[in-house]
This record gives structure tokens, sequence and C-alpha cells, in this order.
């Protein structure tokens, strides 16, 4: 298991590196939903999205060996970017697999940075393909999530918010493959155990939702939601051990759910995230969350990365 | 002219009811400018503007017998929002005048706070209304930027920019009346007398600018921008004063390159703003303001107010 000096040792070679994102009350969530909420706003992150940390985090780990071999990785996008970022500072050739939906802004700025990218199939053709390529050239794989350096790298979202909300009640965080909500969980119920911590996850990718029912890692036979950011075919055996010891819920959103929030952040709160980063303030909107009137809630708003033309289609008339 | 102290004493009476808006450090700004680039992200703060920190040093310096009155202003939009938030903070009535041509969001923010909306022809006729207003029923005058106590509360943001960044070189400020420029001005200038402070307003309404080269204030005769939020139709004697001693220069942009910066913050920032909170990042992006190589600069992101239909009304394709 994570210990906090894993997640702090992570925080300290990483935070000259990163934006420490701010945390925003919102009085407009608060009226709709009875408590005393909070956004972190990882949509402000270098590179659009918190995934940057934790990339950040585990190149620095890897051998001079490993890095020479040159990095792959899969990803819908976010953690494309966070690699490609890391990896181009620590002057590591890397490559990353895409699913071919994959967001065209989140191609680019990986691309951007450096990375090559290679568009392939669904988002469980692409991890096939990451594997393929990592055995084919020997590259070293950096997980998108399952992996202990990853999962404190992301953790460290989980110090700032105490730091700045010391008596936080609860936080809320979207699940792709579960590398944010596990870090988060294991800083935060470290330094508070009291804290309440949830997992959001879409209806239409509810891989973690799944593994915690059937006492086991499941993989998604069908992958349909709005949120590219959510879309991993299984969650991982670190971040299921995780999970079980330390989160207390993890609910489900549906996609209309989701883009309701995303406008209520638009509009309301002025942020641009997309829809992954909508969704834990979907859970809130929605009602999925059971907390006491007045409990200080932060909700993870975990990247901003959506093509404007996306938006037009998400937000019409 | 308005003394450090005024700003401070601005600053301890309102800061509990303000957010402490982030200054977000913007790597992408700088790689296109050469600069080392920040914003202050004034849409991020409550009812989306910078304008209640002015209303709210107005009203709680007002008389009980003021108060009691009722209160009246006119606005574009944020200053009526800000007034209708301090008022209704302080248990007074309040009666806006808006032009007709008003975002629809700031209108219903404004109700949404409990003031009373009038709708009144261009942004000269209802500045007229208003003072018909004010003179039939004996309300008490808000004016939207030319007033020491307004620019005292609007300079609080000097202070907190040179807070976070203490060694910063410049600050750009949009221009609407030029309340927000003059009362930074003051703030930082006694602060830190060699930073350097730039104004910027639109080539379609361009009132301070006008009176910098008149030698006094101008009424513009057509006032035509998309940023309906810079719309003052002439700028004030406090404000002019307080330019001339303390402002280094004030630029122009054209309402392309206002849109242009909306949508770079919308897409690189992931900060949604009106065009207005777009200017000074305008002014930066279209080479408007000359600073050696790396000076650490403030672009003020002034507002975020701004309808979904009307973003895509500027952001088509």
């Amino acid at each position: 298991m994570l210990t906090l000096s894993d997640i702090r040792e992570a925080r300290s070679a990483i935070a000259d590196r990163i934006h420490r994102t701010p945390l925003l009350s919102s009085a407009a969530l608060g009226a709709r939903t009875g408590l005393t909420c909070f956004i972190k706003a990882e949509s402000l992150q270098k590179t659009g999205a918190f995934k940057v940390r934790g990339a950040l985090n585990k190149v620095r780990r890897l051998t001079a060996e490993e890095k020479a071999r040159g990095l792959v990785t899969v990803s819908a996008g976010n953690h494309a970017q966070g690699v490609a970022y890391a990896a181009a500072a620590a002057g590591a050739a890397c490559t990353v697999v895409m699913p071919e939906g994959a967001s065209r802004s989140k191609v680019a700025a990986s691309e951007g940075y450096g990375a090559r990218v290679v568009l392939h199939g669904t988002v469980t053709d692409a991890f096939a393909r990451c594997e393929e390529l990592r055995r084919e050239h020997g590259y070293t794989f950096v997980h998108p999530f399952d992996d202990p350096d990853i999962m404190a790298g992301q953790g460290t979202i989980g110090l700032e918010i105490v730091e700045d909300l010391p008596d936080v009640d609860a936080v809320i965080a979207p699940v792709g493959g579960g590398g944010l909500l596990s870090g988060t969980a294991a800083a935060l119920k470290a330094v508070r155990p009291e804290v309440r911590i949830f997992g959001v996850e879409p209806t239409g990718a509810a891989g973690l939702h799944a593994a915690l029912r059937a006492g086991g890692v499941v993989r998604l036979e069908r992958i349909d939601t709005v949120a590219d950011g959510l879309t991993a075919p299984q969650t991982g055996e670190h971040v299921l051990e995780h999970v079980r010891a330390l989160v207390d819920d993890v609910v489900l959103v549906e996609d209309a759910e989701i883009i309701e929030a995303l406008r209520f952040l638009l509009e309301r709160t002025k942020l641009m995230v997309e829809p992954a980063g909508a969704a834990a303030v979907a859970a809130l909107l929605a009602g999925k969350i059971r907390l006491p009137s007045g409990a200080r809630v932060v909700a993870i708003a975990s990247g901003g990365n959506v093509d404007l033309a996306r938006l037009r289609e998400l937000l019409p008339g």
C-alpha cells in the first residue's frame, strides 16, 4: 500500500514542475446541493489535466537505461499528454497509443510535446497495441493508472486539498482506471482519517464498480460514454486494493448528468472542463453523494481538454 | 488621489466576502509573447467579475439613510451584478439600468440577486435614464467607475497581484470607464513604484484614450465593440487624474483581436471569459505591449459573464 511518505516524496519531486491548482469555493454549487462546495481545478493544471503529476513522478523514478529504451504508454489522451510532457523534460523518446476516436486536441497536444502518436482501434485495442509495441521495441511501459508511482503522483492532489481546507469532510474524484481516486484516497486518509472519499464512474464505463461487485478486476465488454477521459477497459490490482481499503463508495452517473454538470461549470463557475472533468460535479448535482447538510465537499475537476467543436456538439442550442 | 491606506482599508472590509482569485501562470501565453505571463482570473470572482469588489466597498461606506433611499446604478451588466449583490447583502433595495442589448445572463443574474432591472436604449441612454430615476425617486447613485470608493475596491486586485508576484514588472487591465485600471494602478505604484501599468480599450469604445488626447473627459459619439463590458460612454474626472499620474500607456485592440484572445483563453488556459475579460490578453497576443523579453507581466481577465449562445456566435465553426 502507498504510504504518506511516498506521496510526500512525490510532491517534493514534482512541485516545481506543476501548477499548485486553486481550490475554488462555489456558492452556486452549494445552493444546488445544500453542501459547502469546492472545486479542485485540475483543468488548470499543466497539460490541462492532473495526469502530468503521476507521469512526472513515474519518469523521475525510471533508471537511465529504462529511459534510454524509450517510453510507451496508452491513453485516451490526458495521460498521453502527461507522459509526453514528462518524457520531453527528461529527454526520453515517447510513443503513445491512443484510440482512433481520441480527441483531436489531445492528439495534437501530445505531438506538440514531442511524442509519436499511434492511433489504433478502440480503447481496448489500443491497450493491446501498446503491449505489442513494448514487446517489439523493448520500450519501457508507463501504465496509465495501476502503478504505485503513478498513484503517488496523483495523490499529491490530496495533500494540496487538505492544506487548503484542513477540515474537509469529503472528496469526490472521477474514475477512469482509478489512479486519481486511489492516490488521493491514500493521501487524504493518512492525513485526515475521518474524510470520506467517493469515486464517480460513468454508467457506460464502470470498470471499478464492476470489479468491486465481482471481487476482482473485470474487463468491460463494451465502453460507451461521453467522457473520453474515463474509458479505461478495466481497473487494476493496485487500484482495487487501495479502493477496497480506503474509498467509501463508488457511484455512477449518466452521460446526460455529466453534460449538465459540464454546462453548469462553464456557465456558473466559468471553468472549461472536459466531460471527465465534470463527472464529480455531476455526482453532486444528481444527488448521488449523500452527506450531511453543510458538509465541506471537494469535487475534483480533473481535466479541461475538450475541442471547441466537441463542446459545441455537447452543448447544442 | 487614492492612497494605499484607502485600498488597504477596502481590502480589510471586503476580503471575507469575495474570492481571493488565483494568479495563474501561462506557459502557452509566454510561448506566444516571449514574456513570463500570468493571468489574474477575476472571471472566477463572485458574480463572475471584479466589479463586486468596488460595489461592496461603496455600499459599506454609505450611511443608513443613503441605503434606506434605495440604490440606483447603470451598467452593461457586471457592475449591475456587483451592486445587486452588495445591496442584497446590506439589505438595501436596488435598481439597475442596463442598455436594451445587455447580455441576457447579466440581466438574469442581477435579478437573481434581487435587483429591479430597467432596460433602456443604448449605453448612453441608460446613463441618462439612471440619472432621471435618481432624481425622480431620490435613490442613492452608485457610479460604475468614477468614485474613489469604487476605485479603491477595484484596487484590491493590485494588492493581491503584488503579494502573489512581488517582482511583477507590468500589469495590464481592460478599460471600460477606467475604475479597475486607476484603482489597480494606485495600489501597485504605491507598493512597487517601478511596475509598469497599461490600460487596454477596444478601438470602438476608446473613451479614455480620447480623453488623454483631448486633455479632458470626452463623450463618445458612437460605441461599437464586441466587448459589452467595456462600453462606458465616457471616462470620469477621478479616473483621468489617476491615469495621468500613474498609468504608463493606454493601448487599443480590435474586436477581432479580442475574439482571438477569448478563444486562446478557452482553448489553452481553460478559462471561460467574456470579451471584456479577454482584452488584456488580446493586447499581449497582438503585440501592443512593449516589454523586455522575459518580463513578468500580469493580464487581468476581468470577467467571465458570457451566454453560451453568445459564445457560439463569437466562436463559430
